[in-house]
């Protein structure tokens, strides 16, 4: 499972302090090679982390030799002196694990605004590198340990694994409960692969498997400043992997952790999934289903098993999506409660009780179809969100 | 107070069975005259509700001698039954008062995808008539009947009045507590004045008004299909007003009852004001200040008294205003606690105990300004929202 599943990866996960909890809160996964290809993506928020920074110039070349993650404080809106920091936290892997600090990628995640401790930071990536050296980062559980360290109000670790036939393998781990929204939805990931392929042929099979997956999954409309999607090649299988094959995995293996980012969204009674069908373009199908997703009025009633359709409808008309507006229908749970924008089946028929919510909106316009992943809105949300700092 | 402090206008607010609790849920206020002169804005969303679809036929001409409003009942989403009650209603209206009913606007507010019980309308309608015509419309406690008949979650109703030295009046009532946001702010607003000013003078004025305040309160990010601001003109005190002193008495009563409506907004703790400053244009500073309106996360650490002005900054960072994303100041209950993306003043200084909250934003990117109005997200407006269809 995880970073380690790939053969030429190994990983470790660590107490460093950051946490007041005292649980495990930096994480380091490094390329053993023979390659150190790499693609990442990042978050399309303007205002961007110190690590996100520091992180665009390291992907420039295409090499990453390893990734350092920490949870318990986001580096953003830290200055100078913040900077400074994740610089120092590059410059601390590079010189233990051997390799260069521009070859490093940094994230961090957690508040916004407050300086990172560089001795801790330090110190855990020390305690890190030595069990990299010491070669017990192979395994399942140095996988996992990594994993456990990335996470803030996550409750449960995310790691994914495809095996392919071929011979080579992607593994993946991820962090993320809150600031769930796209471009990406605001998460740590790492995924590693042994297949032996070239930082370009990574960088457009990780573009075209995040804009289907992560990009689609918007649990409460908030776009972070930390985002990073990073995808590391070892071409430690000595297998070529066919592009469209790999673009598939790799695919599977997003939706997985995107899937499990949604499972775990911080307070949230239903997983909903919005599927647009019959729009005009696949950006109408995005744009409806994103609307939606981002309706208070219609998350609160999901939250209370409430089939409310007309929320759904006057979130649909503040698109500018191709549409007759009294020519949708709406499917709740597979109940047709709104036939051509009048009512139909009755309200009662819907079963809301499972956790499980499927929204079907035909537009009637196209052929193009998307499904948007979000969450319902309740009170534990309210509550977490509003003791988050404290 | 309300719709009848302005000469020439009568109103009532009965009780026509269209709410289960059996309280007032249908008004009507009729322009007396000697003109008939009228503007409306509605709402922006492509799903309008039917009374919006008749009621902008209605307006064509500029002229409107009554409006019918009830509560209980959106009448959105109900198809050709729907419309034809809508027309029914104003075909009642104008029959009971002796205008023609093509002079009659309609207004709906409730759940959204039910029919209206036309029977029990055309009961409400034939009830306020008799009142208007036997003459008891015209004092404070009509305006009151008919601003408490249009309440939905509303907890009080919401009545504004100006009066001007040079004689003439304009007064109004609104409700609207959920569904709060742009193209209008979710609301019903009926607003009367006796000053003597045709129908594009009035159109302008409420334009004008409409811009700078309803437009600019964003409460929960959703937006409704049946807003509707009317502005009725009777000329009744036979005194042609000053078009900029009618624009801005108009203005004031609008932000009057914006801010009646902020502070009334379903589940609210927190009436939350934010105020951008130095934006290279007015839509750059409503831009920002929607965004950081429409943040959940920032919404709900209000919510728990928390300062967090990382997320007032992860929402900035989400617009395409013009400024530097690390030279943004915020300020919130008067303490600087970000200056140029770096955290200044400690975030134990600032006191969010107040219902009344301040933020501000300085982007450094000109000298235009915006001020939107929005609430904190809590654990009750989840609750009514959950609860509202049952």
């Amino acid at each position: 499972m995880s970073v380690t599943a790939a053969s030429g990866f190994a990983a470790a996960g660590v107490a460093a302090g950051l946490k007041a909890s005292g649980k495990r809160d930096l994480a380091i996964v490094q390329n053993l090679g023979p390659l150190s290809a790499a693609a990442t993506v990042f978050t399309t928020n303007r205002c961007q982390a110190n690590p996100v920074i520091w992180s665009r110039q390291v992907i420039a070349d295409g090499v990453a030799s390893a990734i350092v993650l920490n949870s318990g404080g986001a580096n953003c809106y830290t200055g100078a002196q913040g900077f400074q920091t994740t610089h120092a936290t590059a410059e601390a892997v590079g010189e233990r694990l051997g390799v260069s600090a521009g070859d490093v990628l940094v994230c961090s995640t957690g508040l916004i605004g407050d300086q990172l401790d560089l001795g801790k930071l330090t110190t855990g990536v020390t305690d890190a590198a030595a069990a990299l050296t010491a070669g017990v980062g192979l395994g399942a559980d140095a996988g996992l340990a990594a994993a456990e360290a990335i996470m803030t109000t996550d409750t449960k670790p995310k790691q994914a694994e495809h095996r392919s036939p071929a011979g080579w393998t992607v593994g993946g781990m991820a962090k993320g409960a809150g600031m769930l929204a796209p471009g990406l939805a605001t998460m740590l990931v790492v995924i590693t692969t042994d297949a032996v392929l070239d930082s370009a042929q990574l960088d457009a099979a990780l573009r075209a498997a995040t804009r289907v997956t992560f990009d689609r999954l918007d649990s409460d409309g908030c776009m972070s400043t930390n985002d990073t999607v990073a995808l590391l090649g070892s071409g430690a299988s000595g297998v070529a992997a066919d592009e469209a094959e790999f673009a598939a995995a790799l695919t599977a293996v997003c939706r997985d952790l995107a899937e499990q980012l949604q499972a775990d969204a911080e307070g949230a009674s239903h997983d909903i999934a919005i599927e647009v069908v019959n729009a005009a373009s696949e950006d109408d199908a995005v744009t409806v289903g994103r609307a939606v997703s981002r309706s208070n009025l219609f998350k609160a009633a999901i939250f209370g098993n409430d089939p409310n359709w007309g929320r759904v409808l006057a979130a649909v008309g503040t698109t500018d999506a191709v549409f007759d507006p009294y020519g949708i229908d709406v499917a709740i749970n597979g109940i047709q409660i709104c036939t051509a924008g009048e009512p139909d089946q009755p309200r009662e028929l819907v079963d809301l009780t499972p956790r499980a919510v499927h929204i079907l909106i035909d537009l009637h316009a196209g052929s193009e179809t998307a499904t948007i992943l979000t969450n319902d809105l309740t009170h534990d949300y309210v509550h977490e969100n509003s003791a988050y700092a404290s």
